[in-house]
């Protein structure tokens, strides 16, 4: 186990009708503030009128910017930043899913940043200062409820990068898994594929000695493959969105990776495709994972025997653990599938043309990897196998 | 699962040589501290002077307090609450195990508390201050490091009560495996039951769909059985204490028991066993919770039979709920025969002369139970099926 800090102070508000708690909450906090999310959905639920209700009711003055896409822009980010500073706005309530939220960081980030945000994204630069950031989860996905991270799209330059700061982690986050009722079932299962993607991204390290955390993870996989089709057969199936939407939040809260060396970097390939493709994070991880796990595996079959004997209840090949490897990714591939989601590059449109872009892109914003230290050439072999 | 609210913000600094970086995370918070602990084991084992140094070389006055014994008492507390006030301290750091923390903490909450401490843990009075407490972990045991839980004695009337706050719970915690090496061999059984009780204590549920919570009690659970044992052979063996001490604290940060009605009856029954007598509260436990066990499985066996099965591996009865949950019993006291822990009132001396007394303080001051309520005769019979 390696040394580590764990540091995950967002309070979590979780239940049937925790929205209605939206104001009390951040009136603790502030009595202006900007209230951030997407597009229609949220009017259309009523969840918007239920948190404005609840705003006007703590009297809480709030100034308002939707129009937030999947993979947030940063045009509207500076949008958000300008607004804040000529409001005098301390403080962001981001209502929606992880784009949303990830959004409300880059902002309050911004905010008192003197220089140019985008450069934090960039490694440029850094910061300690940011709003504090509160949020009324609606798609158990992005675990960006609890995490310090942020991912944005410079529409411009069609890089997407991500920042990470613990300023940026939300003072609180409120989880009604009831909320999740009204999403699109292709959003439930591009969330399910994401939340697996973070936990297999702390899963498959190359540190010993990891017993605690590889049994959470395990036990986290399984209660997202027990439950999510359950939500397939029954979409308010409550008690199901419950332990869906509670094991996106552990997934990346932190506290699964510590003491591991974590390695992201199928999550930069994939940012890498869906910053020329608009395809849901999701569905690009269901894409790219299990072709990094083909890819991969050899470096050390043994922990992905484990995955498929713990996670998949795997056991017949034990003493044959390529073998074993190999069906678990298997089963992780049909999993995907059963839930409706892409396996293949090409199913979604993406060109192999611009495979070389991609290589490049995800190499250099995101992680070159731990599991294997990863090549530009090997991104490039990790694409083709994902063609 | 029920509706819950998390919020554990103590930050973890875990690892080897942590203890150094202690004096550079107090100056954050406080530049003249009270430094608290026990009896002699950390000034021979070098931590007090590694902890000083540390304090010393980040410019942090302090002043000492230390004679804090197991089972932590009243009057000690009385007497850093008076120091705290006459020094103008404002930052405890707790040095050692969940007695020395318990102690600080019942300080911190009594510096600024204009009526009697012993009110809070009476229940007769609630605070919404406390000095900031941080600390330094010598016994992976009662999850003190991250809880809002503290524990006191009333040498005088005999009375052990407990008093739960989130002001209480410490800002940091230095968690190094390395300075276990030189406990006594039962302070680590009796801290490896104190923290498996933790999780009986959130694990035997009546609540229904706690799945994700369910999983990592029992891969918390199993973590500890693994790992304990190999300390017997080396009791240097750093990875195995790496796993009992992140066990210790997952235990008892509060994430475990959210969405589900926790339990903390044995609890209770043992405090008022360790009041009367001076026994170590993880040897007490080891003693009442299979006499709990063996008094309530009937209440609902497929609880205790999924225990046997996901914790124990025990599978071969799974139609008879009731035969395997009596076996699980059984392997969890003689798990703690292995690590040398009492198994019987009698063997510590216990009389049965003191059960009605007993009885009576458990009911009083403690938890009545959920799993089964219990009423005073209740009590009485787990007592004698203790003895």
């Amino acid at each position: 186990m390696n040394n580590f800090e764990f540091y995950s102070p967002t309070r979590i508000i979780f239940g049937r009708d925790t929205q209605k708690l939206t104001g009390a909450w951040v009136k603790k906090y502030a009595s202006k503030i900007l209230l951030h999310y997407g597009g229609g959905s949220v009017k259309k639920s009523g969840l918007y009128d239920a948190v404005a209700a609840s705003l006007k009711e703590a009297g809480v003055e709030f100034m308002e910017l939707g129009g937030v896409s999947p993979n947030p822009k940063l045009s509207l980010v500076y949008k958000g930043i300008e607004l804040c500073r000529r409001e005098n706005i301390r403080f962001i309530l981001a209502v929606g899913g992880g784009s949303v939220i990830d959004s409300a960081k880059a902002i309050a980030v911004g905010v008192d940043f003197k220089g140019d945000v985008w450069d934090l994204f960039l490694g440029k630069a850094q910061t300690d200062k940011a709003l504090p950031v509160a949020t009324v989860l609606t798609i158990p996905a992005a675990g960006s409820e609890a995490s310090g991270n942020s991912v944005v799209t410079n529409e411009e330059t069609k890089v997407k990068a991500g920042y990470r700061t613990m300023y940026n982690r939300p003072v609180f986050s409120i989880l009604n898994p009831e909320l999740c009722y009204t999403l699109p079932k292709e959003q439930m299962a591009n969330g399910v594929c994401d939340m697996m993607a973070h936990l297999f991204e702390r899963y498959f390290t190359r540190t010993p000695n990891t017993e605690l955390t590889d049994k959470f993870c395990e036990g986290a996989l399984k209660t997202i493959i027990n439950n999510a089709p359950k939500l397939l057969k029954d979409f308010k199936n409550y008690d199901a969105w419950a332990e869906i939407m509670f094991s996106g939040y552990i997934a990346h809260n932190g506290l699964l990776g510590m003491g591991r060396q974590e390695d992201w970097a199928p999550h930069a390939i994939e940012h890498a495709v869906s910053a020329l493709y608009d395809v849901a994070h999701g569905a690009g991880l269901a894409i790219i994972f299990p072709a990094w796990m083909r890819y991969v595996y050899k470096e050390d079959p043994l922990i992905f025997a484990q995955f498929a004997v713990n996670v998949w209840g795997l056991s017949d090949a034990v003493r044959n653990p390529e073998e074993l490897a190999l069906k678990a990714i298997e089963r992780t591939e049909q999993f995907f599938k059963s839930l409706g989601l892409p396996a293949r590059l090409s199913e979604i449109g993406v060109k192999k043309a611009d495979f070389a872009f991609m290589a490049e892109h995800g190499h250099k914003y995101g992680s070159q990897g731990f599991f294997k230290k990863l090549t530009q050439g090997d991104i490039l072999k990790i694409l083709e196998l994902a063609y």
